[in-house]
């Protein structure tokens, strides 16, 4: 199973049929299929799910009665809200973020998104199912989406981290261990070079930390820099006897 | 005037009114105000606009009777489309490069994006004002997009790439010149301290090039970094005499 397969959209307590039909239209266009109502608006939904046209993704769409048993098998469970942190109890992460931990979530196991109805949002009890919750970064001002406008840009984001992920490709990023393995060959060669002065060691080693972590090496890399650095310590060690 | 503000989003022959107060609603959300309509299917855009809640942004709205007077003060003129490179005689680019584009092009002029009506997109005619082409990254079977849902993710996209500009904020990125000083810093060190093979010198220098460039350094710490290489050198010039 693909990690788009494992994300399920949630819709719960939609009005609008032309919502849920826009919630559809919107996971076909970035390959979801996975659609889960819970407890729509009875009229609303049928006519959804007979408009002419509709998906068949629209028609395979789960009914729930509960947000408990239409997340009951994702590891993951997390909410939409367009409400500021003040008044939230739990973690509030925005899109870019939260995207990613999202696809990280779907590598292991499946994860439900979910998105409340028009005009009230997701209510307390349907926020106490959530491990938590993400914040489509729009203006303080003009906080609240549509809903179907809402549900394609999440997919959107979610899709083109997935794209980056395997576009990246190449070798992996380097470890921590990696990295301090070559901060110390770096801040070795600092000091038996005379760069750093007497007794500044330690601002020194804070320094080169961070400077090398800014390099966003990969793997590969880190171990180049660190042979040509343990290279250059070596012959410096003669210098200095 | 503020970047943002330089954008007009552009909607030709718009039929259904709920798209257009759509565009106008997401406008709103990520801080985008000028909303352009060009042969507005007019019982629609009246309906739009006298919607209750319509708001200032949809009011404002500037109707023109065609594209070429729509953009004339654009010198960034954009078009978007759901269709594949086969038909089209413009370069197509896809949501994430083309944004970075349009955000560009914002920085110095005016920026018009255009989305068609929702049966048949933009005309040849309205392409033929166009500078290049925008897709978003939908799939290959699902390609067209409700208009509403395209407008919110172009627009997700482009302000979280104006956002993700001014967050990087700090130090700008090394130039061309730095990156060489670097270059040449290190390969010395690496030939002084024996790590480059004799013979190999010529490919070692390309190596050690791409190696440079991969780092993606801001000029301060390339800086640094040269600094702390002269200094190596320095010392083990010393050791070869």
């Amino acid at each position: 199973m693909a990690a788009h397969d494992r994300l399920a959209v949630v819709l719960v307590a939609t009005r609008n049929p032309l919502n849920i039909g826009a919630a559809a239209r919107a996971m076909g266009n970035f390959g979801f299929a996975e659609l889960r109502v819970v407890a729509p608006y009875d009229a609303g939904f049928r006519e959804a799910r007979s408009a002419v046209g509709a998906s068949e993704l629209l028609e395979n769409a789960a009914e729930f009665s509960s947000v408990a048993e239409a997340v009951g098998d994702c590891s993951l469970v997390v909410g939409t809200t367009a409400v500021g942190t003040r008044e939230l109890l739990h973690p509030l992460k925005r899109l870019e973020e939260g995207g990613a931990l999202i696809r990280e979530g779907l590598e292991t196991g499946r994860a439900a998104l979910l998105f409340g109805s028009e005009k009230r949002g997701l209510s307390n009890d349907d926020l106490s199912h959530c491990h938590w919750l993400l914040r489509i970064p729009t203006l303080d001002s003009h906080r609240s989406m549509n809903l179907g406008q809402a549900v394609a840009v999440c997919l959107y984001e979610l899709a083109r981290l997935a794209e980056a992920a395997s576009c990246s490709g190449g070798p992996p990023m380097a470890e921590a261990e990696e990295l301090e393995r070559l901060t110390q060959a770096l801040f070795a060669a600092q000091r038996a070079s005379g760069y750093t002065k007497r007794g500044a060691e330690e601002s020194s080693l804070e320094k080169t930390r961070r400077l090398v972590r800014r390099m966003t090496l990969n793997s590969e890399d880190a171990q180049t820099w660190t042979g040509i650095l343990a290279r250059i310590n070596l012959r410096l060690k003669g210098t200095n006897r």
